[in-house]
Protein backbone atom coordinates (compact mmCIF):
# COMPACT_ATOMS: atom_id res chain seq x y z
CA UNK A 1 0.00 0.00 0.00
CA UNK A 2 1.33 3.51 -1.03
CA UNK A 3 1.95 6.36 1.72
CA UNK A 4 0.13 9.40 0.93
CA UNK A 5 1.14 12.32 2.30
CA UNK A 6 -2.06 14.91 2.05
CA UNK A 7 -1.48 18.29 3.34
CA UNK A 8 -4.11 20.45 5.43
CA UNK A 9 -4.28 23.95 4.46
CA UNK A 10 -5.52 24.81 1.03
CA UNK A 11 -6.64 21.39 -0.01
CA UNK A 12 -8.25 19.77 3.04
CA UNK A 13 -9.31 23.28 4.63
CA UNK A 14 -10.26 26.23 2.93
CA UNK A 15 -8.19 28.87 4.19
CA UNK A 16 -8.52 31.67 1.77
CA UNK A 17 -12.18 31.38 2.45
CA UNK A 18 -11.34 31.97 6.16
CA UNK A 19 -8.80 34.59 5.26
CA UNK A 20 -11.13 36.71 2.89
CA UNK A 21 -14.09 36.23 6.03
CA UNK A 22 -12.04 37.40 8.94
CA UNK A 23 -10.25 40.15 6.38
CA UNK A 24 -13.72 41.41 5.87
CA UNK A 25 -14.17 41.35 9.67
CA UNK A 26 -10.94 43.18 10.21
CA UNK A 27 -11.06 45.84 8.60
CA UNK A 28 -14.44 45.54 5.94
CA UNK A 29 -12.50 44.99 2.68
CA UNK A 30 -14.08 42.12 0.98
CA UNK A 31 -11.01 41.07 -1.22
CA UNK A 32 -11.70 39.05 -4.43
CA UNK A 33 -9.91 35.55 -5.36
CA UNK A 34 -9.30 36.72 -8.72
CA UNK A 35 -7.36 39.81 -7.64
CA UNK A 36 -4.56 36.97 -5.73
CA UNK A 37 -3.47 35.01 -8.40
CA UNK A 38 0.30 34.31 -7.57
CA UNK A 39 0.64 36.30 -4.51
CA UNK A 40 1.26 34.25 -1.60
CA UNK A 41 -1.35 34.44 1.22
CA UNK A 42 1.25 36.40 3.74
CA UNK A 43 1.57 38.86 0.10
CA UNK A 44 -1.91 38.60 -0.34
CA UNK A 45 -4.10 39.12 3.01
CA UNK A 46 -3.05 42.33 4.79
CA UNK A 47 -3.46 40.40 8.52
CA UNK A 48 -2.19 36.87 7.26
CA UNK A 49 0.09 36.93 10.45
CA UNK A 50 -2.52 38.34 13.14
CA UNK A 51 -4.76 35.94 11.87
CA UNK A 52 -3.06 32.75 11.66
CA UNK A 53 -1.61 33.01 15.16
CA UNK A 54 -4.81 33.83 16.39
CA UNK A 55 -7.00 31.47 18.19
CA UNK A 56 -10.31 29.45 16.21
CA UNK A 57 -8.63 30.70 12.84
CA UNK A 58 -8.02 26.89 11.90
CA UNK A 59 -10.65 25.37 14.39
CA UNK A 60 -13.57 27.16 12.06
CA UNK A 61 -11.81 26.85 8.77
CA UNK A 62 -14.78 25.51 6.36
CA UNK A 63 -13.69 22.22 4.90
CA UNK A 64 -12.90 22.00 1.12
CA UNK A 65 -15.46 20.83 -0.97
CA UNK A 66 -15.67 17.25 -1.82
CA UNK A 67 -13.04 16.42 0.58
CA UNK A 68 -14.27 14.87 3.14
CA UNK A 69 -15.56 12.33 0.52
CA UNK A 70 -12.24 12.17 -0.97
CA UNK A 71 -9.98 11.73 1.38
CA UNK A 72 -12.00 8.36 2.71
CA UNK A 73 -11.77 7.34 -0.23
CA UNK A 74 -8.08 7.67 -0.47
CA UNK A 75 -7.94 6.19 3.08
CA UNK A 76 -9.23 2.85 1.79
CA UNK A 77 -6.63 2.60 -0.78
CA UNK A 78 -3.21 4.14 0.54
CA UNK A 79 -1.74 4.43 3.79
CA UNK A 80 -2.41 7.85 4.15
CA UNK A 81 -0.76 10.52 6.17
CA UNK A 82 -1.92 13.98 7.32
CA UNK A 83 0.95 16.39 7.00
CA UNK A 84 0.54 20.30 8.07
CA UNK A 85 3.48 22.53 8.28
CA UNK A 86 2.36 23.73 11.91
CA UNK A 87 4.82 24.31 15.00
CA UNK A 88 5.22 27.86 13.68
CA UNK A 89 2.21 28.29 14.69
CA UNK A 90 1.56 27.12 18.45
CA UNK A 91 -2.31 27.66 18.79
CA UNK A 92 -2.90 25.77 15.32
CA UNK A 93 -1.77 22.28 16.50
CA UNK A 94 -4.63 21.80 18.91
CA UNK A 95 -7.41 23.36 16.67
CA UNK A 96 -6.08 21.05 14.05
CA UNK A 97 -6.28 17.53 15.47
CA UNK A 98 -9.47 18.65 16.75
CA UNK A 99 -11.13 20.11 13.86
CA UNK A 100 -9.51 17.12 11.72
CA UNK A 101 -11.69 14.40 14.55
CA UNK A 102 -14.60 16.42 13.76
CA UNK A 103 -14.71 16.62 10.10
CA UNK A 104 -12.63 13.40 9.15
CA UNK A 105 -13.17 10.48 11.99
CA UNK A 106 -12.01 8.00 10.08
CA UNK A 107 -8.64 9.73 10.15
CA UNK A 108 -6.49 8.10 13.62
CA UNK A 109 -4.09 10.69 15.65
CA UNK A 110 -1.40 7.90 14.27
CA UNK A 111 -2.09 9.20 10.87
CA UNK A 112 -1.08 13.25 11.56
CA UNK A 113 2.19 14.47 11.77
CA UNK A 114 2.54 18.51 12.54
CA UNK A 115 5.70 19.74 11.64
CA UNK A 116 8.14 22.19 10.38
CA UNK A 117 8.97 21.78 7.15
CA UNK A 118 7.88 18.51 4.94
CA UNK A 119 11.59 17.47 3.59
CA UNK A 120 12.14 14.76 6.50
CA UNK A 121 8.55 13.05 6.12
CA UNK A 122 8.56 9.66 4.33
CA UNK A 123 5.93 9.09 0.90
CA UNK A 124 5.33 7.81 -2.09
CA UNK A 125 2.80 10.52 -3.33
CA UNK A 126 2.39 13.70 -1.71
CA UNK A 127 -0.73 16.59 -2.64
CA UNK A 128 -0.06 19.80 -1.84
CA UNK A 129 -1.07 23.23 -2.90
CA UNK A 130 2.76 24.84 -2.04
CA UNK A 131 4.95 24.07 -4.48
CA UNK A 132 8.24 24.76 -1.94
CA UNK A 133 6.88 21.39 -0.09
CA UNK A 134 6.99 19.65 -3.57
CA UNK A 135 10.01 20.96 -5.02
CA UNK A 136 12.01 18.63 -2.80
CA UNK A 137 9.75 15.69 -2.49
CA UNK A 138 11.24 12.21 -4.01
CA UNK A 139 7.61 10.86 -5.01
CA UNK A 140 4.79 11.63 -7.15
CA UNK A 141 3.96 15.22 -6.61
CA UNK A 142 0.09 16.78 -6.93
CA UNK A 143 -0.43 20.29 -6.74
CA UNK A 144 -3.63 21.21 -5.64
CA UNK A 145 -4.58 24.66 -7.28
CA UNK A 146 -5.14 27.81 -5.06
CA UNK A 147 -4.59 31.60 -6.08
CA UNK A 148 -0.85 31.35 -4.56
CA UNK A 149 0.13 29.01 -7.09
CA UNK A 150 -2.04 29.83 -10.27
CA UNK A 151 1.46 30.58 -11.71
CA UNK A 152 3.37 27.59 -11.49
CA UNK A 153 4.00 25.67 -14.07
CA UNK A 154 6.29 22.70 -13.68
CA UNK A 155 6.96 18.80 -15.85
CA UNK A 156 7.52 17.42 -12.81
CA UNK A 157 4.35 17.96 -10.97
CA UNK A 158 0.13 17.31 -11.72
CA UNK A 159 -1.94 19.83 -11.13
CA UNK A 160 -5.60 19.33 -9.61
CA UNK A 161 -8.57 22.06 -9.55
CA UNK A 162 -10.92 19.75 -7.08
CA UNK A 163 -11.40 16.64 -5.17
CA UNK A 164 -13.31 14.91 -7.76
CA UNK A 165 -9.90 15.50 -10.12
CA UNK A 166 -8.02 14.19 -6.84
CA UNK A 167 -9.95 11.06 -7.08
CA UNK A 168 -10.37 10.40 -11.26
CA UNK A 169 -5.95 10.54 -10.84
CA UNK A 170 -5.28 8.41 -7.82
CA UNK B 1 25.44 16.86 8.40
CA UNK B 2 23.64 13.66 9.59
CA UNK B 3 20.06 13.76 10.50
CA UNK B 4 19.48 12.97 14.31
CA UNK B 5 15.82 12.44 15.50
CA UNK B 6 15.90 13.26 19.69
CA UNK B 7 12.57 12.07 21.32
CA UNK B 8 11.03 14.63 24.03
CA UNK B 9 9.51 12.28 26.87
CA UNK B 10 11.67 10.71 28.62
CA UNK B 11 15.04 12.05 26.90
CA UNK B 12 14.74 15.43 26.70
CA UNK B 13 11.68 15.85 29.24
CA UNK B 14 11.93 13.93 32.85
CA UNK B 15 8.69 13.04 32.32
CA UNK B 16 9.12 10.39 35.46
CA UNK B 17 9.46 12.93 38.01
CA UNK B 18 6.28 14.57 36.47
CA UNK B 19 4.51 11.91 37.01
CA UNK B 20 5.55 10.88 40.68
CA UNK B 21 4.82 14.15 41.65
CA UNK B 22 1.45 14.09 39.89
CA UNK B 23 0.64 10.76 41.28
CA UNK B 24 1.84 11.88 45.01
CA UNK B 25 -0.85 15.18 44.62
CA UNK B 26 -3.49 13.13 42.99
CA UNK B 27 -3.60 9.98 45.64
CA UNK B 28 -1.21 10.71 48.18
CA UNK B 29 1.38 7.91 47.04
CA UNK B 30 4.71 8.03 46.34
CA UNK B 31 6.06 5.73 43.85
CA UNK B 32 9.66 4.49 44.17
CA UNK B 33 11.54 4.57 40.56
CA UNK B 34 12.95 1.05 41.72
CA UNK B 35 9.44 -0.76 41.70
CA UNK B 36 9.03 0.41 38.70
CA UNK B 37 11.42 -1.59 36.46
CA UNK B 38 10.29 -3.31 33.52
CA UNK B 39 6.61 -1.36 33.31
CA UNK B 40 5.35 1.22 30.65
CA UNK B 41 4.74 4.59 32.03
CA UNK B 42 0.95 3.28 31.39
CA UNK B 43 1.27 0.52 33.52
CA UNK B 44 3.22 1.92 36.17
CA UNK B 45 1.26 4.92 37.10
CA UNK B 46 -2.65 4.49 38.48
CA UNK B 47 -3.14 7.81 36.90
CA UNK B 48 -1.69 7.97 33.10
CA UNK B 49 -3.92 8.64 31.16
CA UNK B 50 -5.89 11.58 33.15
CA UNK B 51 -2.01 13.06 34.31
CA UNK B 52 -1.28 12.94 30.13
CA UNK B 53 -4.43 14.37 28.78
CA UNK B 54 -4.32 16.93 31.64
CA UNK B 55 -3.44 20.56 30.63
CA UNK B 56 -0.20 21.65 32.41
CA UNK B 57 1.65 17.86 32.31
CA UNK B 58 3.89 18.61 29.07
CA UNK B 59 4.05 22.31 29.75
CA UNK B 60 5.80 22.05 33.60
CA UNK B 61 7.80 18.78 33.15
CA UNK B 62 11.42 19.09 34.22
CA UNK B 63 14.29 19.22 32.04
CA UNK B 64 16.68 16.23 31.81
CA UNK B 65 19.94 17.02 33.88
CA UNK B 66 22.45 17.68 31.03
CA UNK B 67 19.78 18.00 27.99
CA UNK B 68 19.99 22.02 27.67
CA UNK B 69 23.89 21.78 27.14
CA UNK B 70 23.88 18.43 25.34
CA UNK B 71 21.20 19.35 22.56
CA UNK B 72 23.13 22.63 22.00
CA UNK B 73 26.06 20.67 21.67
CA UNK B 74 24.25 17.84 19.48
CA UNK B 75 22.48 21.10 17.38
CA UNK B 76 25.80 22.34 16.20
CA UNK B 77 26.93 19.34 14.78
CA UNK B 78 24.22 17.59 13.21
CA UNK B 79 21.02 18.07 11.46
CA UNK B 80 18.55 17.45 14.75
CA UNK B 81 14.92 17.00 14.37
CA UNK B 82 12.80 16.87 17.67
CA UNK B 83 10.22 13.42 17.14
CA UNK B 84 7.66 13.61 19.75
CA UNK B 85 4.39 11.44 19.81
CA UNK B 86 1.88 13.70 20.59
CA UNK B 87 -1.08 13.71 18.44
CA UNK B 88 -2.99 11.26 20.62
CA UNK B 89 -2.43 14.10 23.76
CA UNK B 90 -4.00 17.60 21.65
CA UNK B 91 -3.37 19.05 25.08
CA UNK B 92 0.45 18.61 24.62
CA UNK B 93 1.10 19.97 21.25
CA UNK B 94 0.87 23.55 21.96
CA UNK B 95 2.24 23.16 25.40
CA UNK B 96 5.44 21.13 23.86
CA UNK B 97 6.63 23.56 21.53
CA UNK B 98 6.38 26.66 24.17
CA UNK B 99 8.32 24.33 26.34
CA UNK B 100 11.18 23.61 23.56
CA UNK B 101 11.01 27.42 23.08
CA UNK B 102 11.87 28.25 26.63
CA UNK B 103 14.30 25.53 27.37
CA UNK B 104 15.79 24.59 24.18
CA UNK B 105 15.92 28.03 22.05
CA UNK B 106 18.42 27.29 19.99
CA UNK B 107 15.87 24.69 18.56
CA UNK B 108 13.53 26.44 15.68
CA UNK B 109 10.18 25.30 15.37
CA UNK B 110 11.25 24.54 11.60
CA UNK B 111 12.96 21.75 14.01
CA UNK B 112 9.79 20.04 15.52
CA UNK B 113 7.60 17.63 14.57
CA UNK B 114 4.66 16.15 16.51
CA UNK B 115 3.44 13.06 14.86
CA UNK B 116 1.42 9.66 16.07
CA UNK B 117 3.81 7.82 15.04
CA UNK B 118 7.85 7.93 14.17
CA UNK B 119 8.15 5.25 11.04
CA UNK B 120 7.78 7.84 8.62
CA UNK B 121 10.46 10.62 9.58
CA UNK B 122 13.81 10.23 7.82
CA UNK B 123 17.15 10.23 10.22
CA UNK B 124 20.09 8.73 10.37
CA UNK B 125 20.47 8.51 14.60
CA UNK B 126 17.47 7.91 16.73
CA UNK B 127 17.92 8.81 20.40
CA UNK B 128 14.42 7.29 21.95
CA UNK B 129 13.38 5.41 25.25
CA UNK B 130 10.70 3.44 23.42
CA UNK B 131 12.40 0.52 22.12
CA UNK B 132 9.17 0.25 19.97
CA UNK B 133 10.18 3.46 18.21
CA UNK B 134 13.31 2.04 17.47
CA UNK B 135 12.60 -1.28 16.40
CA UNK B 136 11.93 -0.50 12.53
CA UNK B 137 14.40 2.40 12.54
CA UNK B 138 16.86 1.78 9.56
CA UNK B 139 19.70 4.21 11.16
CA UNK B 140 22.48 4.09 14.76
CA UNK B 141 19.33 3.69 17.85
CA UNK B 142 20.18 4.91 20.57
CA UNK B 143 18.12 3.72 23.85
CA UNK B 144 18.32 6.54 26.81
CA UNK B 145 17.95 4.45 29.75
CA UNK B 146 13.84 4.53 31.47
CA UNK B 147 12.43 2.10 34.00
CA UNK B 148 10.23 0.86 31.33
CA UNK B 149 13.03 -0.07 28.97
CA UNK B 150 15.39 -1.48 31.64
CA UNK B 151 14.77 -4.94 30.71
CA UNK B 152 15.32 -4.98 27.47
CA UNK B 153 18.61 -5.77 25.81
CA UNK B 154 19.00 -5.91 21.49
CA UNK B 155 22.27 -6.56 19.63
CA UNK B 156 20.82 -3.91 17.48
CA UNK B 157 20.76 -0.98 19.82
CA UNK B 158 23.46 1.40 22.08
CA UNK B 159 21.95 2.12 25.32
CA UNK B 160 22.97 4.97 27.28
CA UNK B 161 22.18 6.12 31.00
CA UNK B 162 22.45 9.95 30.39
CA UNK B 163 23.28 13.01 28.16
CA UNK B 164 27.08 12.82 29.09
CA UNK B 165 26.81 8.99 27.45
CA UNK B 166 25.19 10.75 24.76
CA UNK B 167 28.00 13.35 23.89
CA UNK B 168 30.42 10.90 24.86
CA UNK B 169 29.00 8.74 21.32
CA UNK B 170 27.75 11.65 19.12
Amino acid sequence: MKQLLVDMDGVLADVYSQFIKMELNESGNLLNLDSLSGMLESEAFPNFQKHVHSEYFFRTVLVMKDSVEGLNYLNNKYKVLIVSSATEFPNSLKEKVEWLHQYFPFISWKQIILCGEKDSIKGEIMIDDHYKNLRNFDGRKILFTQPHNNLIKNDSIERVNSWKEIISLL
